[in-house]
C-alpha cells in the first residue's frame, strides 16, 4: 500500500483526455517520470503486445521531502504488463536515466540494452546492489539495432557529457520515433567520434513520426561550446600555477573532463591521485574499458602523496556541486582524513551549479579561500546539453510529424514548443506529457487517449514507499517549531491522575530560557484535564483534543510559534 | 542567557589578534555582523569617548537555521558602552541595513541619521514596531555634516538599486573613513543625480585614511549597466504585448525600477494596480515623499480592475524572488484572492534570483507557464551594485591608505583585496574582518587588537535568541527522521510496569506501513525494561539509556533509519 497524494497534478486545466480519440490504435508513449519527477526518465513505448523502456532514472528529493534519500518511478503499469515488456533500452550512464534499475530490475526483470561504457556503470551498480546474477544485459555498438518484440530499436553515436551516450531511432509498425536521450553537438570531442549526423538526416528522409529532443538548454541562444575548450582552459591553469599542488573537482560520470585533467598532467609532469569513492569507481570502469587512457605510473594512491611535491601532484575529486559529503567539501571543512587544503593549492570547480546547489557551493569556496587556497570557477565547464542552434539542426535533420520535447522543467518544454514551431511544427503537433499521460500515436493522428499509475515513490533508508505526505508534513513542523509532548496516567476506571501531567520537548525553545513558560504550561493543562476528569463519562479522544487546542492557544499567545503537541494519556 | 555556540569562527588560523600593537591608540572599526552573518552590516566607529554605528540589518536564515524566521546582531557591545554611543548612521533603507533597527532601538536607544526616503522607509518600520514616538531621527541631506561626538560624518550621494543612498565620509581625529555603503556608479540615474564623483575626489584629495568599499559584484569584470536599459526592455514588451494584461514583479524596495513600469504604463495608457504588502507601502511612501511622479488617477484599487480591459492594465507586485507567501507565488498557485493568471497573461520578473531562491523562482515561472502565461526574464534587472572598474574607479578618487572589503561573502572580500592590491594598496594595509574583530587604527599603523562579543542572535516568532544550536540540531534530527516515543508507568517503589510500553511515533514512517515493525519494537522496548526491572535497585537514566540504545540500533538495522527516541517513564 502507498500513500497516493504525493502526486501533484500540474497538468492545470487546458489538457485533458481527448475522448473522441480514447479508441485510436497506435503506439503508445507513457512517460512514467519526468515532467513532475524532473531527472526521472523513464518512459514506456508500447504497441499492441510490445512495450519497451527507454531509461530508468531517479530523482532527487525535494527540499520540502524532508529526510527522503532518492525518488524513484512508480512502475506499476509495467508490472500489470509484465508479459509485453521486452526490455530497458538506456541512453547513456547518469543517475537521472539509470539510477532506479537497481530498484525497478527486482520488480520488473528484464534485459538491459545499452553501449559499452553505459553497461560498465550499470554494471557497477548491479553489483552493489547483488543484482548483477539475475539481470541480462547486452551491450550494444552504434549502428547497430536490436529486435524487441515489434520494435527494432537502432542506437545512433551522440555527444554528451559522459561518453557513450546514444540517440535512439524506433521503428514501430506505425513509424520512426526518433529520441536523442541527452545530447550536444560536439565537432571535436575529447573521446571518439561526433555525433552521426547523416545517419540522423537518412532516418528523417526515411520519415519521422515523431521527434522526442532534448530540452535542458532549450532557453539559451547559439552552440554550446566543445568539451576540448575547456582542456585549453585546464593547460593554461596548469602553466601559471607550475608551483602549485592542483585539485580539480568535476562530475564522477564526466570521463571526457577527466581525461582532459590527466592530459594535462602528462603535459606539465604531474602525478594524478583519484579521490571520492564515485570517481574511483567510474574511472576504473572507464580506464578497464578503454575510455581513459594514461600512460602507465600516472596514477598514484592518495597514501603515496607525501612522497612528491605540490608542483608534482594533481587531485582528482567528487564535490563540485558542493555535496555535503563528498570528498572536496569535506577538504574544505577540513574533516578530510588524507588531504588538508593548504595556502597556495589551486582548487579548480569543473562544473556550473545545478539549480538549488548554489549556496552550498558558494559555501565550499568560501571555505577553500579561507584556508588560502585559490578557487578558480570561470570557464571550467562547458555544458553537455545542446542549445538553441544544436536542437534546430536534429529538427532540421528529421523534419519529424509530432514533437515531444523531454528532459526539462515545463518552462523549458514550452519553450522547446515554441522553438518546435519555429521549425514548422505545427502547434496542434507538439504533446508536453505529464508523467502518466498515454498519448497515442498512428500514422494520421495522434492524442492522449488515457492515463497510467505513474508519481514518485519516496526512499527513506530502507524503505521504499514508506513514506508520504503525512509523514512529510509532520517532519515539516517538527522541523519548524518541534514538540511538546504532555504525558498523563489515569486510573483505569475512576479517571484520577495517578502521575503526572509532565510535559517534555524537543526541538521548541532552550530549556533554561522556557521554565516559566513550561510551567503556566502545566496549569493549562491541568485546567483542560479538570474539566473533563470532573465529568462522569470522560472521553479520553474530547480530552486530547481540549488539552491539544488549549495549549497550542496558550503556546501560540506567548511565543507566536505553533509546535506540534501530542497529549500521550497512559490508563494503569 | 543566550546560548554561544551559534558563532561559527571562520577566521581560521591565518589571523591572529596582534599582541604586540594591543596598546595602539587610534580610531577602532568593529563590524557586529557581515562575514559571518552576510546581510547583517552594522559596524561601530570608536574614538575614545565616541561610538557611531554604521547601518544595522538583519540577515535572513541559513538552510540549517530550521523555523528561525530573522538572525539580528549582538550588541552586547554597544550596550556595555552605551554613555559613548552617539547614534545610527544609515546608507539606506534595504533590510540589510535597517531591518534590526526595531529590535536594536530598544535596547540601544539612540539617535537615527539617513537621508529622507531612508527615514520615511525606517518609519514604516518603526510604526509597525510602536517605535515612533521613542526614536529620534533626523533627515540629512546629501553634502551636509553632522557632528556626532568627535566625529564628522558627511553624507554623499551615489547611486543603488534603491534611491537615496549615501556614502558616508568619517573625519575622525586620526583621518578620515569612507564607506561607500551599497553603491554602483550609475551616470544616468532614473531618479536624480550621478554620484558625486567631485565630492569623492576632492575628500580623496584630502587624504583617506581607510576605504570601506563594497564587494558584492567584485567577481564581475566591467561595470555595472545603468538602471535606465531597463526602462527601455520595459518599453519593448509593453510595446510587443499591446493585447495583454502585463504583470510586473520586483523589489518593492526599488523605487526606480517601479518609476519606470509606471513611465511605461503612461507611455502605453494602461493603469497601474500595486499588489504585495510591502509593494504598498514603499510606492506609497516613495509618492508622498516625491520619489516617485505619476499622473492623478493612474494608480487604481485592485478591485477596479474588472472594469478595464487586459490592455489597459499593468499590475506592479511582489515576489520577483519565489517567496512563498509573496502576491507572484500566489498568483502562480493559484492562492491568490484577486489575481487569477489566465492565459495570454504577459509576466516579467524583474529581478534576478539571489543565491538560494534559484529553485523557487523556477518553480513560480513553471507555475506560471503551466495556466498559459509567458513569462520574461531576460534582460529585465541590473544590479546596484558595482563591478571591478567601478571599485576601482572609488580606489583611484579616494586612493586610502588601508582598505577594509565590506559586503560580500569571503570569496568576495579576497577577489576584493586582490583587486585593492592591483590598485596599489600594500597586502599589509588590507583588512578582512570577522564579526567581532577590533581593528585599530592610527595614522601610521593599523592592527586587529582586540576581539568583542558578536554573534548572529536567532529570532522565532517573538523569541529573541531563546532557539539555540541544541534546539537546531533537535529539529535537524527531527526533521530527518521523525521521532518515536516510549512512555511507561512504573509503581513507585516495586518498580512494576503498569502500563505499557506504548510506542508513539511522529514523521517515521507511514503507520500502516509499520504494523509489524511496530510489534517488534515493543519486544525490543519490553525486553529492554525487564533486564532492569528484575534487578532491584533499578536507575531510570540507566533504564532510559538502554531502552533508547537498543531500539535505535534494531531501527537502524531494520530501515537504515534514526529517528529521534524518547522514552517516558511516569512513576505512578
Amino acid at each position: 500500500m502507498k500513500e497516493k497524494e504525493i502526486k501533484n497534478n500540474r497538468r492545470g486545466n487546458e489538457k485533458e483526455i481527448n475522448k473522441a480519440s480514447i479508441d485510436l490504435k497506435g503506439v503508445k508513449i507513457i512517460p512514467l517520470g519526468g515532467l513532475e519527477q524532473i531527472g526521472m526518465n523513464i518512459t514506456a513505448i508500447e504497441y499492441e503486445d510490445s512495450i519497451i523502456v527507454i531509461d530508468c532514472g531517479l530523482s532527487f528529493p525535494e527540499d520540502e521531502m524532508l529526510g527522503i534519500d532518492l525518488v524513484i518511478p512508480d512502475v506499476s503499469y509495467l508490472k500489470d504488463n509484465i508479459d509485453k515488456v521486452k526490455g530497458f533500452v538506456i541512453t547513456h550512464g547518469h543517475e537521472d536515466h539509470i539510477g532506479a534499475l537497481p530498484y525497478i530490475l527486482k520488480e520488473v526483470n528484464v534485459p538491459v540494452y545499452a553501449t559499452k561504457l553505459t553497461i560498465g556503470i550499470i554494471d557497477n551498480k548491479l553489483k552493489e546492489h547483488n543484482l548483477l546474477k539475475n539481470t541480462k544485459r547486452k551491450v550494444i555498438k552504434y549502428g547497430q539495432s536490436i529486435n524487441l518484440g515489434c520494435f527494432r530499436i537502432e542506437f545512433i553515436r551522440t555527444n554528451h557529457s559522459m561518453a557513450d551516450a546514444a540517440a535512439l531511432a524506433i521503428f514501430t509498425p506505425v513509424g520512426i520515433l526518433f529520441h536523442t536521450g541527452d545530447f550536444k553537438v560536439d565537432f571535436t570531442p575529447v573521446f571518439g567520434e561526433p555525433i552521426d549526423l547523416q545517419r540522423i538526416g537518412e532516418i528523417g528522409k526515411k520519415g519521422v513520426l515523431a521527434l522526442m529532443c532534448d530540452s535542458t538548454n532549450v532557453e539559451r541562444p547559439g552552440y554550446t561550446m566543445s568539451e576540448r575548450t575547456v582542456g585549453k582552459t585546464f593547460d593554461s591553469i596548469f602553466a601559471d600555477n607550475s608551483k602549485n599542488r592542483i585539485i580539480v573537482a568535476t562530475f564522477a560520470s564526466n570521463v571526457d573532463r577527466v581525461q582532459q585533467i590527466i592530459n594535462s598532467a602528462v603535459k606539465y609532469g604531474r602525478k594524478v591521485v583519484i579521490e571520492g569513492r564515485s570517481m574511483v569507481n567510474v574511472i576504473t570502469t572507464a580506464t578497464e574499458l578503454g575510455y581513459i587512457k594514461m600512460p602507465d605510473n600516472m596514477l598514484i594512491d592518495i597514501e603515496q602523496m607525501k612522497n612528491y611535491t605540490d608542483d608534482q601532484l594533481v587531485l582528482i575529486t567528487t564535490g563540485s556541486q558542493g555535496e555535503s559529503m563528498a570528498a572536496l567539501s569535506r577538504m574544505a571543512a577540513s574533516i578530510h582524513r588524507k588531504v588538508t587544503i593548504q595556502p597556495g593549492d589551486v582548487v579548480i570547480l569543473s562544473s556550473t551549479p545545478i539549480p538549488g546547489n548554489e549556496k552550498a557551493v558558494s559555501k565550499v569556496i568560501n571555505e577553500l579561500s579561507m584556508k588560502g587556497a585559490k578557487v578558480i570557477y570561470q570557464d571550467t565547464h562547458v555544458s553537455g546539453h545542446a542549445c538553441q542552434e544544436e536542437i534546430k539542426l536534429i529538427y532540421s535533420l528529421t523534419k519529424p510529424k509530432y514533437a515531444i520535447p523531454v528532459h526539462g522543467e515545463y518552462r523549458h518544454l514550452i519553450r522547446h514548443a515554441e522553438l518546435a514551431q519555429v521549425m514548422g511544427i505545427p502547434k496542434e503537433n507538439i504533446f508536453i506529457l505529464s508523467s502518466g499521460d498515454v498519448l497515442t500515436m498512428s500514422e494520421e493522428k495522434a492524442a492522449i487517449t488515457g492515463e497510467v499509475q505513474a508519481q514518485g515513490i519516496l526512499v527513506d533508508g530502507l524503505g521504499v514507499g514508506d513514506v508520504g505526505n503525512i509523514v512529510l508534513r509532520d517532519r515539516q513542523l517538527l522541523s519548524e517549531n518541534g514538540l511538546i509532548i504532555v504525558v498523563v496516567s489515569l486510573e483505569k476506571f475512576s479517571n484520577q491522575v495517578m502521575s503526572g501531567p509532565d510535559i517534555v520537548s524537543r526541538g521548541f525553545v532552550y530549556v533554561r530560557e522556557s521554565e516559566n513558560l513550561m510551567d503556566e504550561a502545566k496549569d493549562v493543562v491541568d485546567k483542560a484535564l479538570n474539566k473533563y476528569l470532573s465529568k462522569n463519562n470522560a472521553d479520553w479522544g474530547k480530552m486530547k483534543t481540549e488539552i491539544k487546542d488549549s495549549l497550542s492557544d496558550f503556546i501560540w499567545k506567548k511565543t507566536k510559534r505553533n509546535p506540534m503537541i501530542l497529549p500521550i494519556i497512559m490508563e494503569v
